[in-house]
């Protein structure tokens, strides 16, 4: 007996402001918290321009404060990873005992330390296949892709979690399960190259491919991200893959990952759960993520310099 | 029975020219090979701005063609390496049976390389422990340290040897005798680091290494390179040495190296045998240097982009 869900999405940024349009596009009940877009969107909606056509939403169920938004079926959480230390204040409101959240955040580690803000709560993994951005108030640019992977986590309620892949999928989302552990250390393939290197130098994944010599450090880190995955148990991902995505993006239009936008706009970089997590659990599964180290410590000075400590 | 040796320099910077001018001043006769200065100092003669005192040759050889220079008893080649490729136009009038050819120049493989240019002449290291830049025409300021590491490479006549560490010392220069691949090693373990990061990084020497991410970095940089020397036969660099060189720059002034101010100057940096072949000549004896090939890579796309292919 199929349920209607209501969603919250806590992070309406390019990410969650995508998919929780198109959630709500689709007659789904969806209620957004904003920050600074907040009294923008009061008066003037949500809009998305999308390469798969664009769309205007007048009206949604905008807040600015987590205590006045009712407690949902499913939460989307799409705050950058340097917020996740404000969860436990915001979350709370949204949670009732059969929430399902799912973090659609970026790295590797994120799920773990969540669960221990929220032990008895029921987790899944997003992973947005998707390039976006949000370039003004209330409008989110949905430029290529737009799938979203999602791993189980912690949730224990099957149908719940299979009526998530079909309210997206309704919505015009592509929404598949995926294996927890496996689709965060994929995804980290293409993301801990990517996002690091075109802050360290500078460019975007064009012009880093292109160069015979980037594209092949880019080459060497993603097989030590797939060396790192199987000594942690994720046996998986073939050095196939890497060169797969090495093709899919030099398919792509040049591209800024999120963190060299944050890097350019002075806000901090998620190095924690990209960088350091991840290259942590490789350490203690004794294997040296060499050069991914070596970036990760580089981006630290790069980010220390901008902001400070 | 001591000859009294005459000097030619090929390379009149910040080096050479330091060099050449205390020989000079100490009564030697020096013939100095200019290409932009030499109307300048043809007019005005050669300055030494010195930490340990100025001063002013009013008259030196100057030249501008080799082909008009006498043929030397030693001649130091203090060029960037990035013009090697000219010593066989260069050097010949410069060099009888006898002449001893210096390579006061950075990196490991350079020797070599002349050699099979010159098979039959004399070769000797020379590893330059000095901070020194030429900052106009015909002056070079030397800001700091200025002792000259002096390796036999291939001088079949030891008095001629002597003779040169002599002359240096007459002229006020520290100059010792060195095994000569260790000290292309050793100089490797400050040169491979800091060169390469203060590009990547667009920083000094003081500012990496306050910061302790990348003072990491460049402890394990050096460690890579006591780890590739030991590969490559040389046993004596301990990972001491390595802590030594960190706490000698941090004594040091901020310090922008000679890949820097040639990078900041769109000139070509020296990216070849500062890098790329002690990192070959390292994995050929079975060790990789992941980090700093993860530079090199970093420093050749830097390159490109700044000065095309």
């Amino acid at each position: 007996m199929k349920k209607t869900f209501t969603y919250g999405v806590v992070g309406t940024g390019a990410i969650g402001g995508y998919y929780g349009a198109r959630l709500a596009q689709a007659g789904k009940e969806v209620h957004f918290l904003f920050h600074r877009d907040y009294e923008y969107v009061r008066q003037n909606g949500l809009k998305v321009n999308s390469w798969q056509g664009n769309f205007h939403l007048p009206q949604v169920h905008a807040y600015n404060d987590t205590h006045q938004m009712p407690a949902c079926d499913v939460v989307l959480v799409a705050l950058k990873t340097i917020l996740n230390p404000l969860l436990p204040t915001l979350l709370p409101p949204l949670i009732r005992e059969d929430t399902l959240v799912v973090l659609i955040q970026n790295g590797i580690g994120v799920e773990a330390d969540v669960q221990k803000m929220f032990p008895s709560t029921q987790l899944a993994a997003g992973l947005a296949f998707i390039c976006s951005a949000k370039t003004k108030p209330g409008e989110v640019d949905h430029q290529d892709f737009g799938q979203i992977n999602i791993g189980n986590y912690s949730c224990t309620d099957s149908e719940q979690f299979q009526q998530l892949l079909t309210d997206f999928e309704e919505a015009g989302i592509r929404a598949r399960e995926v294996e927890y552990l496996e689709a965060r250390w994929k995804k980290a393939v293409w993301n801990m190259p990517f996002n690091g290197l075109t802050v360290a130098l500078d460019d975007n994944t064009q012009n880093i491919l292109q160069n015979p010599y980037t594209r092949d450090l880019v080459r060497r880190m993603m097989l030590e991200v797939v060396q790192a995955a199987q000594a942690c148990g994720v046996k998986r991902i073939s050095e196939e893959f890497a060169d797969k995505m090495i093709a899919t993006t030099l398919d792509m239009t040049p591209y800024s990952p999120s963190m060299k936008l944050d890097y350019d706009f002075s806000r901090p970089m998620e190095i924690e759960y990209l960088y350091t997590r991840p290259i942590e659990e490789a350490a203690r599964a004794g294997y040296d993520m060499h050069c991914l180290r070596m970036l990760e410590q580089q981006l630290r000075f790069l980010q220390e310099r901008r902001l400070g400590k």
